[in-house]
């Protein structure tokens, strides 16, 4: 028989071991009690609806971030390193699902023409803004060694937007048209700048021609192509298990861990294919929230709504308190070795850039879109007013701008080379500052400018359910393609994928 | 001003990172994939209640590595390594929650002496049988160099049982005692073999004495209160909070998020103070569902107990696929290099040892439980054939086994120890073993010792929540303690921690 000698190393090892789990197990600790006390603290100043949950996650963040700091001798103020593939794996796939899956379709699709305008064609634009804009002024402050598709990939980190702080304070039943702009912006504008991001990423020639130009244009429509396509195959595959399979009155379980685990696969998969999963992802949310959702009991319908809007809060928390934190890393500063004011003029250009690029698109697009929805109720007209709480929607940027910048110019999380160090810190500090000062402007401005808005209507009025379409525009379908698709949804669609016959969603 | 050079090797490190991130996502996807089949199949497969939802897993997972063992030339037969802290920092927590969570807490009190009997002594029992009989017959197949305290330590992993298969046949309503029993002390077992499997992972003398024993047992009360009572805190905190805060009717994501969030905080914080974490995160569970869950909205009450079970059931259904993959892991039976009879011979030894060590609880602490139930009626006795049953449906080993071996026997999932090796395999065969056959035997054996069990239930008749307390033993509480209990519950504890008055619930 064989005689196994005892190894010594076993005890070692488990020694080491041992160590290993609990230096992760600290800081995951900490940051889980920094998140509790973040929706604590968050939910009591949100009362008022004048400070969000983002400025709240960030001030707690910089908060902790002075206390690590302090404790640790100015080494580091971080709990967790940010691994860009943490935040591309776990924490935006239920941010954008979410974003789908309770997206308000009919009213996103009776404003599809602006929101798309504004979504698509708005990041172009402000994208080529900004990229100009620094390729021109970032040398004149000695930032000098950036490469043309760096500058381009700054431009999408910078126009893409959080329209989350307005999205607060607007009222849905009360601005419907603002409501549904800002809101179907905000998500397609997050899928563009990813997607854009991706495209100009490839971009290697050291010029840029009109080819290149095209070359970019050509890459935008064929990642959003298939990673639309992706999507909806996702989506509609998870509506035809759930209706197929026939799932039971105890089987919710089963019911939302297959929406869960088929969108995340969608997500993904895309990435597997370098396209783009924010993209897919977010219309595997729409379709299985149009077909999947009337499949499942009506648990699985209470509780995929809410589970999924709960992923997607506390992914978007981890994010601001992380930027909060990673504001103070000190390392990050010293390795970004321009001077105070070259740092401030750096700070400034950006901003001034992204508050140009953002009307530059508005204003304009607005037009166009007024003009081709010529002769309709004036409540479907994008007002001068209704233009500037547009543009001022889209100045506060967020989360994907953080996690672009770090799959940009970090490995990891860590970064030793000066120009990517001043990148990282000058997305931080915009994303600071528009996050905090612009945020805490928002309500006042939006009393300002909108002073006719009635009080706010009292929650209890609410529906139990309130993700529930409102039936706004019952009846009138937006246009032709509309009303075909909406034929074509009743007749083919639905009998194979799920959902009721004969209503006004679409 | 700072002129910056441009760092060439930018682009070289972000190829690495693109390359890095890769290698991540395939088997990420892959595995996503396998877990959709598994539901998928699981749900048709399962409709008949022969098979269960773990041995589809394990079935699949071997399926799945014979394949990519044959992709990849007899390499690898794993998609991803499992690291036993991505086990006990993300798989576990939810998984324990959730039995506290949901556990019929009127039930599980009203049997408290037999449940404690059998999930605490008995684990006591079965640990040293199996201990001093692996370390009796070990050395007589060769298998030589193990410590007392790894010795003690398989005891505990083989003493840690999976009990899902036989309550997916025990129906509550027909059976309930057998129901609670078995229920019952799944989850006090697991608790206690965690508990037990730290306390003896300290001792380092090299025999076992009256003195150590003594150690061993003070080690475990002390961990099992010091747990205990985080536990109770961390609930009745989250309760505290949830009703303080009042939080509002649309606020379901943050009340959902909060108890989310502080049960994983209880459960990270036990760990750092080397508690035991499993029982702390079951408290909570426990504690939150008959406090906090009454705090918090209608939406909450139904996503709170349907995501956590969707959570629990993720995460079990992966403990399972992996086993399955793991099973054909080429490189760990290549280094187990005993011939395949002594394997064989280990094999069936830890076998018989757990068959045996059950046995040897089960029966006797059966006789002391009726003997103290005494002249009550005879739906409370644990007659000779529920005692059976009992024995049965202790003999699966699951998800904590596995997850000890690998804390006990590997580094970050990986071993180059001969002997740890053999008993990672050991483990691995146990439980694909005890799950897959006794799994499959489970349904017949019942219905021949019980055969006087009417047809199902109709799944329709049923509550649309079907986790409220059944009324079973209303008005009759179980014990002077019960009584007193309850009305200090009513009298201080529910007014500032949440919930009904005056009801019967425990």
């Amino acid at each position: 028989m064989d005689q196994l000698i005892p190894n010594t190393t076993t005890l070692f090892s488990q020694a080491i071991n041992f160590q290993t789990t609990h230096s992760h197990v600290l800081p995951i600790t900490l940051f889980v009690a920094v998140l509790c006390l973040c929706l604590a603290i968050g939910h009591v100043i949100n009362k008022n609806r004048w400070v969000n949950e983002s400025i709240t996650a960030i001030i707690i963040g910089c908060f902790v971030g002075t206390i690590i700091l302090c404790t640790n001798k100015w080494k580091n103020s971080k709990l967790l390193r940010f691994d860009e593939e943490l935040f591309f794996i776990y924490l935006l796939p239920p941010i954008i699902f979410n974003a789908g899956f309770s997206m308000k379709k009919k009213q996103f699709f009776h404003n599809f023409f602006p929101i798309m305008l504004f979504g698509v064609i708005g990041v172009f634009i402000s994208t080529s803004i900004v990229a100009a804009g620094c390729w021109w002024l970032f040398p004149k402050f000695g930032l000098e060694g950036l490469t043309i598709s760096e500058y381009l990939t700054i431009g999408t980190i910078f126009s893409s937007t959080d329209t989350v702080s307005t999205l607060q304070i607007l009222h849905q039943d009360e601005t419907p048209l603002l409501y549904s702009l800002v809101f179907g912006e905000g998500v397609v504008n997050d899928a563009t700048s990813v997607v854009l991001f991706n495209a100009v990423r490839k971009i290697t020639t050291g010029t840029l021609g009109g080819e290149a130009a095209l070359q970019i244009v050509l890459d935008f429509l064929n990642l959003f192509c298939a990673s639309t396509v992706l999507g909806v195959v996702a989506g509609l595959l998870a509506s035809f298990i759930l209706r197929g399979l026939g799932f039971g009155r105890h089987s919710s379980v089963r019911e939302i861990s297959l929406m869960i685990l088929i969108a995340y696969l969608s997500y993904m998969l895309a990435e597997l294919c370098e396209l783009s999963g924010i993209l897919t992802v977010f219309f595997a949310g729409v379709l299985m929230s149009h077909y999947a959702w009337h499949n499942v009991t009506e648990n699985s319908r209470v509780t995929s709504r809410q589970a999924f809007a709960a992923m997607s809060f506390i992914a978007e928390t981890f994010i601001f308190l992380y930027v909060g934190m990673d504001s103070l890393d000190y390392e990050k500063w010293k390795l970004s070795i321009l001077s105070l004011w070259t740092s401030l003029g750096i700070y400034s250009t950006v901003m001034l850039l992204i508050l140009l690029g953002r009307a530059a698109f508005v204003f304009p697009l607005s037009f166009i879109a007024n003009y081709l929805q010529r002769g309709d109720d004036p409540s479907s007209k994008i007002t001068g007013q209704r233009q500037v709480v547009i543009w001022w929607a889209g100045l506060m940027r967020g989360a994907v701008s953080v996690a672009l910048a770090f799959k940009q110019f970090t490995l990891s999380g860590v970064t030793l080379d000066p120009i990517n160090a001043t990148m990282i810190t000058t997305t931080i500090v915009i994303v600071l500052f528009s996050t905090v000062v612009f945020g805490l402007l928002t309500k006042p401005l939006i009393r300002y400018i909108l002073p006719s808005r009635p009080s706010p209507i009292d929650d209890i009025r609410l529906p139990l359910l309130n993700f529930e379409e409102p039936m706004l525009m019952e009846g009138r379908p937006v246009s032709i393609i509309h009303s075909y698709w909406r034929r074509f949804d009743d007749m083919y669609m639905r009998p194979i994928f799920g959902g009721p016959y004969n209503t006004d969603l679409a």
